[in-house]
């Protein structure tokens, strides 16, 4: 075969693994679904084929991760040109909070449903092995920082434990919101909000409520 | 071996069994821990003696859930009492989310360190197939939905969805903020609040927030 031909190969591969995986995890549970088990979901006759593609399943959830995180921090760091170009940066705490949100639930929205990433994506959070895949590869990344330094530059002056502890309550919710009206849509339960949109500005309403929250001494 | 000394040494079996599984299941995940390294961790030589005396996984993610809810709803009863006796139910937002968020602060507390309680109901939340157990025992009792209710009559009028969508919020937060704090407290790393009243606190705030936060359009 030439070389080009098996490229595009193992691109389509690697590329029917990681939706098998991604669906199979978000459905029964990362932990509880085998190599041989996503390799047959992904039609592929070989079961020893996603530890060939993938090596140990660490790699395999960074890489689904890394398939979303990247189209949504590109979203982003497009977000924040707008808010800090042309009329100067934003002092808008609403505008700073939708960098935060936005990209995400337009990038689900983008997908169609059925989606299986942000219950993916609550799971990896909640194990006490995964959650650094995510921690470092995305929620600790430098354009998320970006907009942290944007949104506390809005905020009135507040003891270093309070952004952090704001900091790490906004983190959870940007991951278990999705996951929430994911988990609904999948189900054909009622959702809270009709659109992601929607879904999003509720979320930047009550992180609004969160940051500008009375501080209890 | 007369009945009593059977009864008696069922219950400490049964108790090491609970310590060693919650110990397990928070450090590892609850799907990486097998019977048998239950069996082992709690010093029972019969390896089948968490079948025999649990049943399925999900009856022994029950057991651990229910040993610390009990506890946790009684206290959360007695609070109740005191703000809605005496001199009439208090109209007063910080004292039902008192309500909600301390009785499982104050549990994390008198248990002392390291508890593994907190970082276990975390991976059980996030579990498609274990959530309900979390959520029927007890997100969903009728002991909550008290102070639930409380806690919306000291709200201005909000629509529907926006109580759903905050109600959702606080739930998430109620699991996620103890289960981080202690993942710190359990590697040594800094904690954001020096005590598990302090943290009690700053969610109260951030709660406070939360249900007062703008409503959009």
């Amino acid at each position: 075969m030439p070389a080009r031909a098996r490229t595009d190969r193992n691109a389509a591969t690697r590329a029917s693994i990681l939706d098998a995986a991604e669906r199979l995890f978000a459905e029964h549970g990362v932990h509880e679904v085998s190599n041989r088990q996503v390799a047959e979901a992904a039609g592929q006759g070989n079961t020893a084929v996603v530890g060939y593609h993938f090596g140990s399943k660490t790699e395999l959830v960074r890489a689904i991760v890394r398939r979303h995180t990247e189209p949504i921090e590109r979203a982003r760091v497009e977000m924040i040109a707008r808010i800090e170009g042309g009329a100067g940066r934003s002092d808008d705490l609403r505008d700073w909070l939708a960098c935060l949100v936005r990209p995400t639930f337009d990038h689900l929205e983008a997908l169609g449903t059925p989606t299986w990433y942000a219950r993916f994506g609550a799971q990896v959070m909640a194990d006490p092995a995964l959650r650094e895949v995510l921690t470092d590869d995305h929620l600790g990344s430098p354009v998320l920082q970006r907009v942290l330094d944007g949104l506390r530059a809005c905020l009135p002056a507040l003891p270093p434990e309070t952004l952090r502890e704001r900091g790490d309550v906004a983190r959870h919710l940007l991951v278990a919101v999705p996951a929430e009206r994911e988990r609904a849509l999948a189900e054909g339960a009622p959702t809270v909000r009709a659109t992601w949109a929607d879904a999003a500005t509720g979320l930047v309403d009550v992180l609004v409520g969160v940051w500008l929250a009375p501080v209890s001494r």
